[in-house]
Formats: structure tokens, C-alpha cells, sequence
């Protein structure tokens, strides 16, 4: 199987797997359901559940483990999308190609539809029967302590204190680190945890988050790239919307050519772990996959 | 003790416990707690941490081991009150006195300070350390149960799209069973699993259950009293909010006296369950004491 060939099964199993946990429950609440199927369903990369069920296989779990792990992540994911297009937040009226979720179903049930989306993905960690109590438990902890605000809305809270303010570059590393890779970190992490490794100083939990720390922040220097060179229609977002913003960038500190440059440094970094564990290929070419990504 | 002296008492514990929970951990991430800390550390009645603490006690439970839940509630009760007051929702500039999130921090800020608020709180519960892993889980699944699209937000949106539309008084007590009346009733489950019961069918649970479901409507069916009757100077925050947002209320189905006598019912009932538990003293005065309230 090629990884492209890889990445479409797994998001395929992520896709059929979604929307069994947003079955409207009664008609009283089909707003909100539609409006979290919209976002959660919505497509995309999968990234984020293409890390948990690879690393769940890497070390030998099985995927009905990773499974509620990768969709719990990924309707995190979503949910902060939602929030983050909001008009008091960036404002983006496309997403993906499609018009954002407060475009379709207003800001009042988009705000709601986010928080909704939040909690199901907490909750659908902290239901994963197919891992024993104690290890949910974990996986539930750390999913709290990526989303939250020292994790992907403390990002967020940085990046928003950022707007047309020149901040150095721990700063700009701090705040990638946090709103994009707090995300990606646990992804990798709940892999290991699917895969009954629940001790944060095992070799392989370690190798995992190098990796999953390496790529999130390869994954931010190619997206300020593509922000800057790439178009809309190849995109299906706004571009030059770091500019418009006043956002300091990776490319504040460095051409183009050298961010490149640094986040093929990165990546090479991140896979170097990787090399003692039979079976990594995927991972490895996964990491070059996003680091030579043109949308 | 009287039962304002305990009301006291167990708002003082929780106003000394929540501090703890947000303390900054970083100079980056200061806007983002200050946020946080405003609207947790406000103060308020503490209604929800009294059941919790309250219904460990009388089945035996200690202290330590409800007082992380009963902070983990009020987290989320917070964070759902920062959200509800934005522009976008009902777009309230005072709560409780005094300016809300939002006229102080700005939406941005205030919409990240409701996520994170809202996630420290399942986190606050997910890392309950005086009770046993398992106990935690349940704990954690149900307040997440409780607060998301089938419950607490669910609630939430039924009331939004019930403005400017007249609901039957089934749909009217569904949106309140769920949007004030699931946290109410988590308060109770929490503090039954706190004094170690896990089992649902257990009578304690059942009977704390129905107590918390009974006070719970009859704390909202006082609200409308107050919200058509009340003054801003005794409520501490606008009033005849309903009927300007042209929203369906008790008092569509009845007069005032027709409610009162509707609330005084209710809680009968609620606390009807109670009688069989000794040293339920207190927790049958609290219910009479929210019916009674003026405020």
C-alpha cells in the first residue's frame, strides 16, 4: 500500500466511524446536530487520527482502540475550527472550500455548535471501551491538558495577543508548539496509550511525542509558506491572511528559502526516533508528506 | 448550624479551592487566566458545589474526595455563563454585578476563556485524585454527559431557537430539564460518586437524582418569577430579559401565583425521596430556601 493509499484508508475509517456518535438524539436538537455533523464531517486531511491509529499499529495496538481516540482528537480539532472563524475571532467566511459553520447556521448556534463538538470529543475518549478504565482515563487527562490553556487555547490566546505586535522567535515557537502541536503531540500519545503503553517514559511514548513535536512544528513552517505562496482555489482558504493581520510568521525571521530549509531540518529530526522501530515507514513518509504538501 | 452558615462555609471552601486550579503557568498565558480567574472566582451562590458536597456527606463521603468535583461543575457553569452573555447569545453586559467577560476582556478573549474554562473544569473532575481511577471516569463521562449537546448546550440551543416562537410547556420544560436543570443534576450524581457510589440503580443515586431534577425546575420556574417581578438593584443583573427577547416562559402557561404554587410542588416532591436519609435536614431546607429566594 503507498502512504497516499494509506492515508485515504484511514480517513475513510475516520469518516465512517464519525458519524456514528452524532445521530440526532431527539428533532428538538437537529440544529445543533447539524451544525456539529457540518464541521465534524466536513472531510479533510485527518492528520490528527492518521498519528493515533499509526502509532496504535506501530507498537502493536489494535485499531478499535485508536478508532475513538482518532475521532475524539479530531472533533477537538474541528470544534476549535469553529471558534477560531468566528467574526470576534478571524473572521473566515470559507473553510475547507465551504463557507465556514457561522455562515451556514449563524454565530449563536456555531458558538454553541463548538462547544458541543468539544465536549462529544472528550467524551468519546473517555467512553473508548475498547482500553481499560485507567488508560481512558489517562487518554481523557491528556486530551483536556493539550486542548486546554496551557495546550491549543492558551495558542491561541498568544496568537490572538500577537496581532500587530512583534513578538521573538521562543514566542512564535511557544505559540505553534501550543495552538497547532499540543493536537498533534497527543495524537501521537493516544496512539501509544491505544497501544497499552500508559508510562510517559517508555522509549516508544518518548519517540512518539519527538516525532509528533517535530512534524507539528514542520506542519506550521510549510502552512506560513503556503500561506504566503499559495493561492485560494488551490488552497480552499483565504491566503495572505497572516499579512492582513499584522501576524508575525515564521518568514518575519527568515526567506523562504530558509524556512524551507529549517523545516526539512525539523522533520529530520522528528523521524530520527523512529528509526529503531520496525514498520516506521509510513510514519517517515508521512512526515515528508506534510513537509512537501502544497495545500 | 444554620443552613445559610452552611451555604457560607461550603462557598468558602470552594472559593479557597478554585484559586488553585488557575494559577498562571506562564507570563504568556496571563490575559487568558486573568480571563479565566474573573469569572471562576466571582463568587455566586454556589449552588451546584453545595449538592455536590452536601449529597457526600449525608452518604457517607468526605470532603476531599467531592470538593474537585464540585469545582469542576462550577468551572463549567462559569464558562457556560461567559458564552450564554457574548454579543452573539444573549448579550448581557452585567452578571452578578458586575461587568461580564466580554466587557472587560474583549469577545475574543472571553469566547477562549469559556473553552478553557469550560475544559479545566472536565479536567479538574478527570484528575480527581481522592477517588479511585474508575470513579473518576464515571464522573468525568457524566459530567460531560451532562454538559454537552445532550444536555446543558443542548438546552441551550433549544432556547435559542425558541425566541420568537411559542413552545408547548413540554418543549419548555425540556429546555430546562436540560439547559440549568443537567448541571443541577450532575451536582447530585457527582456527590453520590464521590461518597462512592457508582452503581445508577443504587436508591441513593435515584433518590438524589430525583431530588436534583425536582429543584432544578423549581429553581427555574423561581427565575421567571424573579426575572418578571425583580429589580436590577436586588438581581444584580438585568431584568424582563425574557419577555424582551420574546421568550416562552412558566408564566406563558400561568400567573404568578399559578407558579409559585407550581415551584412549591415541585419541590415537595423532590424532597419527598429524602425523608428515608437521616441528616437530610439540610438539603430539604436548601430546597426550600431556593424556592423561597428572592434573588
Amino acid at each position: 500500500m503507498t502512504l497516499n493509499e494509506l492515508i485515504m484508508k484511514n480517513a475513510a475509517a475516520v469518516d465512517a466511524a464519525l458519524p456514528t456518535y452524532f445521530e440526532t438524539p431527539e428533532a428538538a436538537l437537529e440544529v445543533l446536530y447539524d451544525a456539529m455533523r457540518y464541521s465534524a464531517l466536513s472531510g479533510g486531511k485527518r492528520i490528527r487520527p492518521f498519528l493515533v491509529t499509526e502509532f496504535c499499529r506501530l507498537f502493536g495496538g489494535k485499531e478499535e482502540a485508536a478508532m475513538p481516540f482518532a475521532c475524539a482528537i479530531e472533533c477537538v480539532h474541528a470544534s476549535s475550527l469553529i471558534h477560531d472563524d468566528l467574526p470576534c475571532m478571524d473572521n473566515d467566511e470559507l473553510r475547507r472550500g465551504k463557507p465556514t459553520n457561522h455562515m451556514v447556521y449563524g454565530e449563536d448556534i456555531a458558538l454553541l455548535a463548538g462547544d458541543a463538538l468539544m465536549t462529544r470529543g472528550y467524551e468519546i475518549a473517555a467512553n473508548n471501551t475498547a482500553v481499560d478504565a485507567k488508560t481512558a482515563l489517562i487518554a481523557t487527562q491528556k486530551l483536556l491538558f493539550a486542548s486546554g490553556a496551557v495546550g491549543m487555547m492558551g495558542g491561541q490566546q498568544i496568537d490572538l495577543k500577537s496581532e500587530n505586535v512583534q513578538i521573538d522567535f521562543d514566542t512564535l515557537l511557544k505559540m505553534h508548539a501550543k495552538k497547532t502541536g499540543a493536537l498533534i503531540r497527543v495524537s501521537a500519545e493516544l496512539g501509544c496509550l491505544a497501544a497499552g503503553i500508559t508510562d510517559e517514559n517508555d522509549p516508544r511514548m518518548q519517540a512518539a511525542v519527538e516525532y509528533a513535536c517535530g512534524i507539528g512544528l514542520a506542519f506550521q513552517i510549510v502552512d506560513d509558506i503556503l500561506d504566503a505562496t499559495g493561492d485560494v482555489a488551490t488552497l480552499g482558504k483565504m491566503t495572505h491572511a497572516d499579512d492582513a493581520l499584522g501576524k508575525t510568521t515564521f518568514l518575519t525571521f527568515m526567506t523562504i528559502e530558509e524556512a524551507q530549509k529549517y523545516a526539512k531540518e525539523v522533520t529530520e529530526k522528528a523521524i530520527a526516533g523512529l528509526k529503531d522501530y520496525e514498520n516506521s515507514e509510513m510514519l517517515v513518509e508521512f512526515a515528508n508528506y506534510l513537509l512537501h504538501r502544497t495545500k
